[in-house]
């Protein structure tokens, strides 16, 4: 029993203080509440999961990747500098003695901390964990949600990491098969090559790619305003930027173009770097039949400051707007932040969150029933003999066979349950059964019953569950 | 690059001061650390781990329960008053503005929270995350380690979930295979039936089951000492507790022993039920072949207040000494602590960090080589041409094949690398083979080499792939 002082502490959801008193008066439970913008996951959203979780891994496994579990929380020293202005996302530790520490705020910082500190020269890696952000949860953003990675940290070939994420991340797509989808795809070093042919002064470069960072949520207009008005770009600048940052289309032709005689990028020495290692990038894509969903798009930006050659967002073009759903790039010099010692690196992240929205959406859509357990048989015992059930199910378990047992004197709350869980079938066991040595099996699709004798249940069933498959 | 001021914040770990000279003057990265009492997971442990969770994952599948996923933080009144003493142990979160929120101490009131939210009457589940205890890493106690939890909540026939939930034990201990070991079960209502006759007053019941909880770790001597000296129990009460605290034995011959004629226990009303569900209990694991492991011990008394029947503890026998293993029992009453609406539930615990220390000895003791991926081949291109490489390795990943590939000029590298990653095909190419349409296959373990066409390579691969199963 929950003393009354313990009940008048539960405090009501913050957020529903007008409907207060009418909670005052109900039941306790009414003021229980998990932390806001947090969610538990039932059975039915956790047999989805389950599925995208295993597509993704075997993703990941087919790449060689290994698994990488890295804490919850990291020191605060490894999260600060990291991100901008959405440091003050940040979860932190309460100061309860000892060292300052912080909620984990995405898997790419954790990785280079974890390379810096093992010295490690190269790794593949995944992680599919939760992160957190102190985000604003009356815009339906969570603060705690699921983020799904793989990185490639280490000196390689020109390129040679960059088309493996890339074609990984196209895979994943593919596979997790949520419906059409494109993946922009630019260079840093070209998109600060285009500032510089514009005309932006090098220590403008970094805040002119936030406004145009802005592009896929406003129209150039507005974006234009904020380059003249707020950073003091001059609008002839504007104009050849707006002009520039058109061009997008299929990954080969777009190169040609940017190469043709002329072009202004021949002239940038970036650019042309840049250039160099995209016509091999999409080449290999190419020849990897991977480069039919890659958009070259020069209005991709990408907010995060750390990359430092090819970035990537991955836009979904179903009917629900969910935006994107996965981005990267190359981040060269994160591990060295830590280290000293650089250790480039190239990774891309999965925003999961969004794929099980979609995958719970379709399956809603499909009216199909999601079956939380793989229970093959219900052993239902009429009456309360926990002994016979005991006997019964444990052959079943000894057998391999996925069973659950319930003991009851209304067999029809079992037959409900058997149906509501999708159960194959039911062994029924009354007191005939028990003094005939029989069991009845029910095929609960055909609802056709069948005596069979009590030492040879398993065995039948063992049969009728093979040939079912 | 890493800005001077950056460089400064990284503080040393502050357990090693008396280095600190030294470190200052070394590498920056001996100024990286994770927080005290966490750590990372790489490889050969995560494939461990893998393991582990897979089978434990297939038992839990095996009786039908459902996953349930629960947030990393809860509302600091959910923990509150739930852990006796150990709550000092709670991470909170910083206080940034609404609500007060700390880390999950165990699965178990994240679970109750859930259910009493909920309002849910019923339910199998399991949930394998992590924990979080502000314990002391000088002892080798980590603050962040996995749980393995699986709980019933529910009104049932007497002892129809506490019969499975045991069962379930036996069988997480024998498939994960990692030594002997013993169960440990008592009754709560048998302990305080037992300091009843004994004659300890009922407002001490409590404190005297916490001194005899400690009887594992020491003397009697010592815990009578604790009984007399502290507690204010009498000699004689605490001679005749350590007479019976000495009952042990195989459960049905414990059984009959407290019951036959002139027992005390006969005579006392809560001894009573408890024996009655007992005898219903090993009876159904008797039957279930789940009895042999069950050792009936009535100085085993669990150190949680809200227990209310049946308490197990696992511990195992090998030669490493590692304690409880598992742990668990009937808690009734703390559902209604949330809601105020009673579900009664009964759950186990396993303590799955020591499984895992466990099976990774074992590893080392077999010298074998945990091998961290599954990569069937290794794509090996003598060369920089990503091209010929992206089109050969895609198509094994395309075909379903576990795959990696690496450009060099030093083919010794990638010799070096399958032989250590354990990967048992490699596919070599170099200019010869490029312009000859044919590559060369290297059987790892026979070093046998043999060349054919490129057209024909990954077929011939999934042959002898399927053959060497």
């Amino acid at each position: 029993m929950l003393p009354l002082l313990e009940l008048r502490r539960f405090q009501k959801h913050p957020w529903s203080r007008q409907t207060s008193i009418f909670f005052h008066f109900s039941l306790p439970n009414a003021f229980l509440y998990s932390c806001q913008g947090t969610r538990d996951f039932g059975k039915e959203q956790m047999a989805i999961r389950d599925r995208a979780f295993s597509i993704i891994t075997g993703v990941f496994k087919m790449h060689g990747a290994v698994a990488l579990d890295t804490p919850v929380f990291e020191l605060r020293e490894t999260l600060m500098g990291k991100y901008g202005e959405d440091s003050k996302l940040i979860y932190d530790l309460a100061d309860q003695g000892g060292e300052l520490c912080s909620l984990r705020y995405d898997l790419t910082v954790p990785f280079a901390r974890y390379v810096a500190m093992n010295n490690i020269s190269s790794l593949k890696r995944y992680q599919i964990a939760k992160v957190y952000r102190r985000d604003n949860p009356s815009k339906g953003r969570y603060r705690e949600f699921y983020q799904c990675d793989f990185d490639i940290a280490g000196v390689y070939e020109t390129m040679e990491p960059d088309f493996e994420v890339i074609k990984v991340l196209t895979e994943l797509l593919d596979q997790l098969d949520i419906g059409s989808y494109e993946i922009k795809l630019n260079h840093r070093k070209l998109l600060d090559g285009m500032l510089e042919i514009c005309g932006v002064p090098p220590e403008k470069v970094r805040t002119v790619c936030s406004s145009i960072d802005k592009l896929d949520k406003q129209t150039f207009e507005q974006v234009k305003k904020e380059l003249v008005d707020e950073k003091g770009i001059s609008n002839e600048t504007a104009e050849m930027i707006g002009d520039l940052v058109k061009t997008r289309g299929p990954p080969l032709e777009v190169l040609l173009e940017l190469r043709k005689e002329g072009s202004k990028f021949l002239e940038n020495k970036g650019s042309v770097v840049a250039l160099n290692e995209l016509e091999i990038l999409f080449r290999a894509l190419d020849k990897a039949n991977a480069i039919g969903k890659i958009v070259f798009d020069l209005s991709l930006a990408r907010g995060l400051d750390y990359y430092t050659g090819v970035i990537y967002e991955a836009v979904f073009k179903g009917t629900t707007q969910v935006g994107s759903i996965a981005a990267g790039g190359r981040y060269d010099n994160l591990v060295g932040m830590f280290s000293g010692k650089q250790v480039p690196a190239v990774g891309v992240s999965l925003g999961i969150e969004r794929v099980f929205a979609i995958m719970e959406q379709q399956e809603t859509e499909k009216n199909q029933v999601i079956r939380a357990t793989e229970t093959e048989v219900l052993v239902s015992i009429i009456g309360k003999d926990l002994i016979v059930a005991a006997e019964l199910v444990s052959e079943l378990w000894n057998s391999g066979i996925k069973a659950e047992f319930k003991l009851t004197t209304r067999i029809s709350n079992h037959l409900k349950y058997a149906g509501q869980s999708g159960i194959p079938w039911m062994v029924l066991v009354g007191e005939s059964e028990i003094s005939s040595g029989k069991v009845k099996l029910k095929n609960m699709t055909s609802t056709q019953e069948e005596e069979v004798e009590r030492t040879k249940f398993v065995q039948v069933l063992e049969e009728r569950l093979r040939n079912s498959v």
